[in-house]
Protein backbone atom coordinates (compact mmCIF):
# COMPACT_ATOMS: atom_id res chain seq x y z
CA UNK A 1 0.00 0.00 0.00
CA UNK A 2 3.09 2.19 0.86
CA UNK A 3 4.63 4.08 -2.39
CA UNK A 4 8.08 1.46 -2.01
CA UNK A 5 10.31 4.43 -3.07
CA UNK A 6 8.95 7.36 -0.87
CA UNK A 7 10.43 5.28 2.27
CA UNK A 8 13.53 6.48 1.83
CA UNK A 9 12.51 10.26 0.89
CA UNK A 10 10.05 12.61 2.59
CA UNK A 11 6.06 12.99 3.28
CA UNK A 12 6.69 16.37 1.40
CA UNK A 13 8.86 15.17 -1.41
CA UNK A 14 6.08 12.83 -1.93
CA UNK A 15 3.47 15.29 -1.44
CA UNK A 16 4.85 17.44 -3.97
CA UNK A 17 5.11 15.16 -6.96
CA UNK A 18 1.59 13.61 -6.20
CA UNK A 19 0.44 17.69 -6.44
CA UNK A 20 2.33 18.22 -9.47
CA UNK A 21 0.98 14.89 -10.80
CA UNK A 22 -2.44 16.69 -10.69
CA UNK A 23 -1.32 20.10 -12.25
CA UNK A 24 -0.16 18.55 -15.28
CA UNK A 25 -3.21 16.17 -15.73
CA UNK A 26 -5.48 19.28 -14.92
CA UNK A 27 -4.03 21.49 -17.32
CA UNK A 28 -3.15 18.40 -20.42
CA UNK A 29 -7.01 17.58 -20.79
CA UNK A 30 -7.78 21.18 -20.33
CA UNK A 31 -5.77 21.77 -23.53
CA UNK A 32 -7.02 18.67 -25.29
CA UNK A 33 -10.68 19.93 -24.75
CA UNK A 34 -9.57 23.56 -25.73
CA UNK A 35 -8.59 21.93 -29.17
CA UNK A 36 -4.81 22.88 -28.56
CA UNK A 37 -3.22 19.90 -30.60
CA UNK A 38 0.07 21.44 -30.70
CA UNK A 39 0.17 22.54 -27.21
CA UNK A 40 -1.05 18.93 -25.85
CA UNK A 41 0.95 17.24 -27.65
CA UNK A 42 3.80 19.39 -26.20
CA UNK A 43 3.26 17.48 -23.01
CA UNK A 44 4.54 14.04 -24.28
CA UNK A 45 7.86 12.78 -25.31
CA UNK A 46 9.19 13.05 -28.79
CA UNK A 47 8.89 9.48 -28.89
CA UNK A 48 5.83 8.78 -27.24
CA UNK A 49 3.15 6.14 -27.68
CA UNK A 50 -0.50 6.17 -27.23
CA UNK A 51 -2.26 2.94 -27.04
CA UNK A 52 -6.13 3.10 -27.48
CA UNK A 53 -8.77 -0.03 -28.12
CA UNK A 54 -10.04 1.44 -31.24
CA UNK A 55 -6.39 1.87 -32.99
CA UNK A 56 -4.46 -1.54 -34.02
CA UNK A 57 -1.67 0.35 -33.08
CA UNK A 58 -0.07 2.76 -30.92
CA UNK A 59 -0.07 6.49 -32.18
CA UNK A 60 3.74 7.53 -31.71
CA UNK A 61 5.14 10.39 -31.76
CA UNK A 62 4.12 14.00 -31.12
CA UNK A 63 3.29 14.52 -35.36
CA UNK A 64 1.01 11.28 -35.15
CA UNK A 65 -0.84 13.06 -31.51
CA UNK A 66 -1.23 16.52 -32.93
CA UNK A 67 -3.00 14.38 -36.13
CA UNK A 68 -5.69 12.07 -34.50
CA UNK A 69 -6.21 15.17 -32.24
CA UNK A 70 -7.08 17.99 -34.82
CA UNK A 71 -9.18 15.02 -36.43
CA UNK A 72 -11.61 14.67 -33.51
CA UNK A 73 -12.10 17.91 -33.34
CA UNK A 74 -12.95 18.54 -36.50
CA UNK A 75 -15.24 15.62 -35.89
CA UNK A 76 -16.74 17.18 -32.42
CA UNK A 77 -17.29 20.70 -34.34
CA UNK A 78 -18.97 19.15 -37.06
CA UNK A 79 -21.47 17.35 -35.02
CA UNK A 80 -22.22 20.39 -32.85
CA UNK A 81 -20.48 18.30 -29.70
CA UNK A 82 -18.77 19.56 -26.75
CA UNK A 83 -16.11 16.92 -25.02
CA UNK A 84 -14.87 16.99 -21.38
CA UNK A 85 -12.12 14.46 -20.43
CA UNK A 86 -12.58 14.77 -16.49
CA UNK A 87 -9.78 12.70 -15.07
CA UNK A 88 -8.41 12.11 -11.06
CA UNK A 89 -8.41 9.23 -8.74
CA UNK A 90 -4.68 9.08 -9.64
CA UNK A 91 -2.77 6.24 -7.88
CA UNK A 92 1.14 7.68 -8.08
CA UNK A 93 3.86 5.29 -7.81
CA UNK A 94 7.53 6.96 -8.47
CA UNK A 95 10.04 4.52 -9.51
CA UNK A 96 13.46 4.60 -8.33
CA UNK A 97 14.75 6.07 -11.67
CA UNK A 98 12.53 9.19 -11.54
CA UNK A 99 10.47 7.86 -13.58
CA UNK A 100 6.68 8.02 -12.42
CA UNK A 101 3.45 5.33 -12.90
CA UNK A 102 0.21 7.04 -12.74
CA UNK A 103 -3.44 4.86 -13.26
CA UNK A 104 -6.26 7.08 -13.14
CA UNK A 105 -9.40 6.99 -14.11
CA UNK A 106 -10.60 9.46 -17.39
CA UNK A 107 -14.52 9.98 -17.59
CA UNK A 108 -15.22 12.21 -21.10
CA UNK A 109 -18.34 13.60 -21.39
CA UNK A 110 -20.60 14.59 -24.17
CA UNK A 111 -22.70 17.59 -24.41
CA UNK A 112 -24.92 18.87 -27.63
CA UNK A 113 -24.35 22.33 -28.01
CA UNK A 114 -28.29 22.92 -27.61
CA UNK A 115 -29.55 19.66 -26.36
CA UNK A 116 -28.02 17.67 -23.53
CA UNK A 117 -25.02 16.48 -21.53
CA UNK A 118 -24.13 12.62 -20.41
CA UNK A 119 -21.74 10.08 -19.75
CA UNK A 120 -19.77 9.54 -22.87
CA UNK A 121 -16.61 7.32 -22.04
CA UNK A 122 -15.16 5.82 -18.79
CA UNK A 123 -12.14 4.76 -18.97
CA UNK A 124 -8.38 4.25 -17.30
CA UNK A 125 -5.32 5.57 -18.13
CA UNK A 126 -2.11 3.80 -17.12
CA UNK A 127 0.96 6.55 -17.91
CA UNK A 128 4.80 5.88 -17.57
CA UNK A 129 5.63 9.52 -16.93
CA UNK A 130 9.61 11.45 -17.56
CA UNK A 131 10.86 14.24 -16.48
CA UNK A 132 12.72 16.61 -19.42
CA UNK A 133 13.68 19.99 -18.89
CA UNK A 134 12.30 19.96 -15.55
CA UNK A 135 9.10 19.26 -16.58
CA UNK A 136 6.89 15.99 -16.48
CA UNK A 137 5.81 14.17 -20.17
CA UNK A 138 3.67 11.42 -20.66
CA UNK A 139 6.27 8.72 -21.88
CA UNK A 140 4.03 6.06 -22.85
CA UNK A 141 0.04 6.11 -22.45
CA UNK A 142 -2.21 3.20 -22.21
CA UNK A 143 -6.01 4.08 -22.18
CA UNK A 144 -9.05 1.56 -21.96
CA UNK A 145 -12.67 1.71 -22.20
CA UNK A 146 -14.80 -0.24 -20.49
CA UNK A 147 -17.70 -0.49 -22.79
CA UNK A 148 -15.07 -3.01 -24.64
CA UNK A 149 -14.37 -6.28 -23.73
CA UNK B 1 3.36 25.16 -18.95
CA UNK B 2 4.91 26.20 -15.80
CA UNK B 3 3.15 28.07 -13.70
CA UNK B 4 5.21 31.53 -13.91
CA UNK B 5 5.15 32.85 -10.31
CA UNK B 6 6.52 29.74 -9.07
CA UNK B 7 9.67 29.80 -10.83
CA UNK B 8 11.05 32.09 -7.87
CA UNK B 9 9.28 29.57 -5.36
CA UNK B 10 9.62 26.15 -3.77
CA UNK B 11 7.78 23.19 -5.08
CA UNK B 12 6.66 23.06 -1.48
CA UNK B 13 5.05 26.27 -1.67
CA UNK B 14 3.01 25.53 -4.87
CA UNK B 15 2.18 22.03 -3.48
CA UNK B 16 0.81 23.59 -0.81
CA UNK B 17 -1.35 26.52 -2.10
CA UNK B 18 -2.51 23.69 -4.47
CA UNK B 19 -3.82 21.64 -2.10
CA UNK B 20 -5.08 24.38 -0.37
CA UNK B 21 -6.85 25.53 -3.74
CA UNK B 22 -8.73 21.79 -3.72
CA UNK B 23 -10.03 21.84 -0.06
CA UNK B 24 -11.60 25.33 -0.70
CA UNK B 25 -13.61 23.81 -3.60
CA UNK B 26 -14.63 21.15 -2.26
CA UNK B 27 -15.87 22.75 1.06
CA UNK B 28 -17.25 25.16 -0.61
CA UNK B 29 -19.45 22.87 -3.30
CA UNK B 30 -20.41 20.68 -0.21
CA UNK B 31 -22.20 23.72 1.58
CA UNK B 32 -24.09 24.50 -1.60
CA UNK B 33 -25.34 21.20 -2.19
CA UNK B 34 -25.81 21.25 1.60
CA UNK B 35 -28.29 24.16 0.91
CA UNK B 36 -25.94 25.90 3.54
CA UNK B 37 -26.53 29.44 1.63
CA UNK B 38 -25.06 31.91 4.14
CA UNK B 39 -21.92 29.76 4.50
CA UNK B 40 -21.31 28.91 1.06
CA UNK B 41 -21.84 33.12 0.22
CA UNK B 42 -19.28 33.31 3.00
CA UNK B 43 -16.46 31.95 0.45
CA UNK B 44 -16.67 35.15 -1.85
CA UNK B 45 -15.54 38.34 -0.69
CA UNK B 46 -18.13 40.66 -0.12
CA UNK B 47 -18.45 42.14 -3.35
CA UNK B 48 -17.77 38.61 -5.34
CA UNK B 49 -19.34 38.99 -9.15
CA UNK B 50 -20.40 35.24 -10.27
CA UNK B 51 -21.23 35.27 -14.11
CA UNK B 52 -23.82 31.95 -15.34
CA UNK B 53 -24.86 31.97 -19.33
CA UNK B 54 -28.36 31.88 -17.87
CA UNK B 55 -28.88 35.22 -16.22
CA UNK B 56 -28.20 38.51 -18.35
CA UNK B 57 -25.50 40.10 -16.02
CA UNK B 58 -23.29 38.78 -12.85
CA UNK B 59 -24.90 38.35 -9.80
CA UNK B 60 -23.19 41.26 -7.51
CA UNK B 61 -22.31 40.37 -3.40
CA UNK B 62 -23.17 37.94 -0.67
CA UNK B 63 -26.93 39.07 -0.54
CA UNK B 64 -27.38 38.40 -4.09
CA UNK B 65 -25.47 35.00 -3.81
CA UNK B 66 -27.62 33.80 -0.95
CA UNK B 67 -30.88 35.22 -2.77
CA UNK B 68 -29.95 32.70 -6.09
CA UNK B 69 -28.91 29.60 -4.23
CA UNK B 70 -32.12 29.47 -1.89
CA UNK B 71 -34.04 29.98 -4.48
CA UNK B 72 -32.55 27.09 -6.15
CA UNK B 73 -32.53 24.98 -3.36
CA UNK B 74 -36.63 25.26 -2.94
CA UNK B 75 -36.81 24.48 -6.29
CA UNK B 76 -34.89 21.50 -6.11
CA UNK B 77 -36.59 20.19 -2.72
CA UNK B 78 -40.36 21.28 -4.26
CA UNK B 79 -39.34 18.85 -7.45
CA UNK B 80 -38.12 15.79 -5.16
CA UNK B 81 -34.53 16.20 -6.50
CA UNK B 82 -30.89 16.40 -5.37
CA UNK B 83 -27.77 17.99 -7.00
CA UNK B 84 -24.45 17.44 -6.33
CA UNK B 85 -21.96 19.61 -7.83
CA UNK B 86 -18.66 17.71 -8.50
CA UNK B 87 -15.96 19.73 -9.44
CA UNK B 88 -11.95 19.12 -10.26
CA UNK B 89 -8.97 19.33 -12.64
CA UNK B 90 -7.50 22.23 -10.70
CA UNK B 91 -5.16 24.30 -13.14
CA UNK B 92 -4.18 26.36 -10.70
CA UNK B 93 -2.13 30.03 -11.46
CA UNK B 94 -0.83 32.00 -8.99
CA UNK B 95 -0.29 35.75 -10.03
CA UNK B 96 2.77 38.11 -8.64
CA UNK B 97 0.08 40.02 -6.48
CA UNK B 98 -1.19 36.64 -4.33
CA UNK B 99 -4.38 36.54 -6.22
CA UNK B 100 -4.64 32.66 -8.03
CA UNK B 101 -6.58 31.97 -11.32
CA UNK B 102 -7.96 28.73 -11.40
CA UNK B 103 -9.54 26.93 -13.96
CA UNK B 104 -11.39 23.79 -13.45
CA UNK B 105 -14.49 21.49 -14.32
CA UNK B 106 -17.88 20.87 -12.68
CA UNK B 107 -20.07 18.21 -13.51
CA UNK B 108 -23.36 18.65 -11.60
CA UNK B 109 -25.31 15.78 -11.51
CA UNK B 110 -29.42 15.62 -10.71
CA UNK B 111 -31.00 12.90 -8.73
CA UNK B 112 -34.36 12.33 -8.63
CA UNK B 113 -35.31 11.03 -5.18
CA UNK B 114 -36.85 7.22 -5.39
CA UNK B 115 -35.75 7.65 -9.34
CA UNK B 116 -32.36 7.96 -10.83
CA UNK B 117 -29.35 9.96 -11.14
CA UNK B 118 -27.87 11.66 -14.47
CA UNK B 119 -25.46 13.91 -15.69
CA UNK B 120 -27.40 17.47 -15.10
CA UNK B 121 -24.56 19.95 -16.48
CA UNK B 122 -20.61 20.16 -17.67
CA UNK B 123 -19.22 23.10 -16.60
CA UNK B 124 -16.32 24.95 -17.10
CA UNK B 125 -15.58 27.73 -13.96
CA UNK B 126 -12.97 30.40 -14.40
CA UNK B 127 -11.95 32.33 -11.26
CA UNK B 128 -10.08 34.47 -9.56
CA UNK B 129 -8.94 34.22 -6.01
CA UNK B 130 -8.10 36.02 -3.22
CA UNK B 131 -6.55 36.17 0.30
CA UNK B 132 -8.84 37.84 3.02
CA UNK B 133 -7.71 37.55 6.90
CA UNK B 134 -5.49 34.37 5.68
CA UNK B 135 -8.49 32.57 3.94
CA UNK B 136 -9.05 32.02 0.00
CA UNK B 137 -12.11 33.71 -1.07
CA UNK B 138 -13.62 33.93 -4.80
CA UNK B 139 -13.64 37.23 -6.13
CA UNK B 140 -15.24 36.95 -9.74
CA UNK B 141 -16.40 33.49 -10.69
CA UNK B 142 -17.41 32.78 -14.63
CA UNK B 143 -19.36 29.79 -15.23
CA UNK B 144 -19.97 28.24 -18.65
CA UNK B 145 -22.20 25.03 -19.76
CA UNK B 146 -20.58 23.06 -22.41
CA UNK B 147 -24.50 22.60 -23.70
CA UNK B 148 -24.74 26.05 -24.95
CA UNK B 149 -23.78 27.58 -27.47
CA UNK C 1 -13.88 27.08 7.35
CA UNK C 2 -10.10 26.91 8.66
CA UNK C 3 -9.00 23.02 9.74
CA UNK C 4 -8.92 23.62 13.50
CA UNK C 5 -6.19 21.36 14.58
CA UNK C 6 -3.85 22.91 11.88
CA UNK C 7 -4.18 26.22 13.30
CA UNK C 8 -0.83 24.96 15.03
CA UNK C 9 0.36 22.54 12.86
CA UNK C 10 1.72 23.85 9.52
CA UNK C 11 0.31 23.93 5.60
CA UNK C 12 3.15 21.57 4.47
CA UNK C 13 1.48 19.01 7.30
CA UNK C 14 -1.63 19.71 6.30
CA UNK C 15 -0.92 19.76 2.50
CA UNK C 16 1.12 16.60 3.02
CA UNK C 17 -2.01 14.99 4.86
CA UNK C 18 -4.83 16.14 2.48
CA UNK C 19 -2.34 14.34 -0.59
CA UNK C 20 -1.72 10.98 1.49
CA UNK C 21 -5.90 10.96 1.91
CA UNK C 22 -6.27 11.69 -2.20
CA UNK C 23 -4.02 8.67 -2.63
CA UNK C 24 -4.85 6.69 -0.07
CA UNK C 25 -8.70 7.03 -1.54
CA UNK C 26 -7.32 6.64 -5.12
CA UNK C 27 -5.47 2.82 -4.68
CA UNK C 28 -8.71 1.52 -2.31
CA UNK C 29 -11.13 2.02 -5.31
CA UNK C 30 -8.92 1.25 -7.54
CA UNK C 31 -8.80 -1.99 -5.35
CA UNK C 32 -12.21 -2.03 -5.52
CA UNK C 33 -13.05 -1.99 -9.12
CA UNK C 34 -10.69 -4.28 -9.94
CA UNK C 35 -11.94 -6.98 -7.94
CA UNK C 36 -9.07 -7.22 -5.05
CA UNK C 37 -11.67 -7.86 -2.54
CA UNK C 38 -8.61 -8.66 0.08
CA UNK C 39 -6.77 -5.94 -0.54
CA UNK C 40 -9.59 -3.85 -0.77
CA UNK C 41 -10.46 -4.71 2.87
CA UNK C 42 -7.15 -4.78 3.73
CA UNK C 43 -7.61 -0.55 3.85
CA UNK C 44 -10.03 -1.03 6.49
CA UNK C 45 -9.16 -1.63 10.02
CA UNK C 46 -9.92 -5.07 11.68
CA UNK C 47 -13.03 -4.02 13.29
CA UNK C 48 -14.50 -1.76 10.45
CA UNK C 49 -17.80 -1.13 9.92
CA UNK C 50 -19.55 0.17 6.80
CA UNK C 51 -23.07 1.44 6.64
CA UNK C 52 -24.62 1.77 3.63
CA UNK C 53 -28.48 2.58 3.44
CA UNK C 54 -29.28 -0.51 1.22
CA UNK C 55 -28.81 -2.75 4.45
CA UNK C 56 -30.56 -2.62 7.96
CA UNK C 57 -27.35 -2.51 9.71
CA UNK C 58 -23.78 -2.01 9.24
CA UNK C 59 -20.99 -4.72 7.36
CA UNK C 60 -18.49 -5.40 10.51
CA UNK C 61 -15.10 -6.37 10.13
CA UNK C 62 -12.57 -7.95 7.18
CA UNK C 63 -14.42 -10.69 6.81
CA UNK C 64 -17.56 -9.41 6.38
CA UNK C 65 -16.17 -6.50 3.78
CA UNK C 66 -14.56 -9.35 1.18
CA UNK C 67 -18.26 -10.81 1.24
CA UNK C 68 -19.82 -8.49 0.26
CA UNK C 69 -17.77 -7.07 -2.39
CA UNK C 70 -16.94 -10.62 -3.99
CA UNK C 71 -20.67 -10.97 -4.08
CA UNK C 72 -21.36 -7.63 -5.91
CA UNK C 73 -18.10 -8.38 -8.56
CA UNK C 74 -19.31 -11.92 -9.11
CA UNK C 75 -22.97 -10.16 -9.73
CA UNK C 76 -21.43 -7.48 -12.08
CA UNK C 77 -19.17 -10.32 -14.04
CA UNK C 78 -22.56 -12.52 -14.66
CA UNK C 79 -24.45 -9.14 -16.12
CA UNK C 80 -21.61 -8.25 -18.14
CA UNK C 81 -21.06 -4.90 -16.80
CA UNK C 82 -18.40 -2.66 -15.05
CA UNK C 83 -18.52 0.06 -12.22
CA UNK C 84 -16.05 2.48 -11.57
CA UNK C 85 -15.85 4.25 -7.94
CA UNK C 86 -15.00 7.78 -9.05
CA UNK C 87 -14.20 9.28 -5.55
CA UNK C 88 -13.13 12.63 -4.86
CA UNK C 89 -14.01 16.44 -3.69
CA UNK C 90 -12.25 15.69 -0.33
CA UNK C 91 -13.15 17.43 2.95
CA UNK C 92 -10.49 16.77 5.22
CA UNK C 93 -10.70 17.68 8.84
CA UNK C 94 -8.14 16.01 11.19
CA UNK C 95 -9.00 15.43 14.59
CA UNK C 96 -6.69 16.40 17.71
CA UNK C 97 -6.21 12.82 18.21
CA UNK C 98 -4.48 11.89 14.92
CA UNK C 99 -7.98 10.76 13.42
CA UNK C 100 -9.05 12.28 10.00
CA UNK C 101 -12.97 12.79 8.99
CA UNK C 102 -12.87 13.06 5.54
CA UNK C 103 -16.40 13.20 3.91
CA UNK C 104 -16.24 13.47 -0.05
CA UNK C 105 -18.23 12.60 -3.12
CA UNK C 106 -18.48 9.07 -5.06
CA UNK C 107 -19.55 8.80 -8.70
CA UNK C 108 -20.09 5.02 -9.57
CA UNK C 109 -20.39 4.89 -13.25
CA UNK C 110 -21.61 1.61 -14.98
CA UNK C 111 -20.68 0.32 -18.60
CA UNK C 112 -22.17 -2.55 -20.27
CA UNK C 113 -19.94 -4.16 -22.21
CA UNK C 114 -20.15 -3.75 -25.86
CA UNK C 115 -22.65 -1.27 -24.60
CA UNK C 116 -22.89 1.75 -23.28
CA UNK C 117 -21.89 4.01 -20.32
CA UNK C 118 -23.66 5.93 -17.86
CA UNK C 119 -24.08 7.39 -14.30
CA UNK C 120 -25.02 4.63 -12.11
CA UNK C 121 -25.05 6.09 -8.00
CA UNK C 122 -24.24 9.26 -6.61
CA UNK C 123 -23.16 8.62 -3.15
CA UNK C 124 -21.71 11.13 -0.28
CA UNK C 125 -19.23 9.53 1.76
CA UNK C 126 -18.53 10.50 5.16
CA UNK C 127 -15.14 8.03 6.66
CA UNK C 128 -13.24 8.74 9.79
CA UNK C 129 -10.13 7.12 8.92
CA UNK C 130 -7.12 6.52 11.66
CA UNK C 131 -3.49 5.46 11.22
CA UNK C 132 -2.51 2.12 11.92
CA UNK C 133 1.62 0.74 11.61
CA UNK C 134 1.92 4.23 9.62
CA UNK C 135 -0.77 4.01 7.30
CA UNK C 136 -3.90 5.39 6.74
CA UNK C 137 -7.34 2.63 7.41
CA UNK C 138 -11.02 3.32 7.84
CA UNK C 139 -12.25 2.90 10.98
CA UNK C 140 -16.14 3.61 10.05
CA UNK C 141 -17.38 4.52 6.49
CA UNK C 142 -20.70 5.82 6.20
CA UNK C 143 -22.22 6.08 2.82
CA UNK C 144 -25.30 7.81 1.85
CA UNK C 145 -27.29 7.63 -2.25
CA UNK C 146 -28.88 10.74 -3.77
CA UNK C 147 -31.37 8.74 -4.97
CA UNK C 148 -32.68 6.92 -1.52
CA UNK C 149 -35.39 9.17 0.80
Amino acid sequence: MTLAPESTRSPAWAASLHVEVQQFYAHQMQLLDLGEAEQWAGTFTEDATFAVPTLPEPVRGRAGLVAATSRAAAELAAAGQRHRHFIGMFDVRPRPDGAVDVRSYAIVYASQIGGESRVHRVCVCQDVLVRQGGELRVLARTVTRDDLA
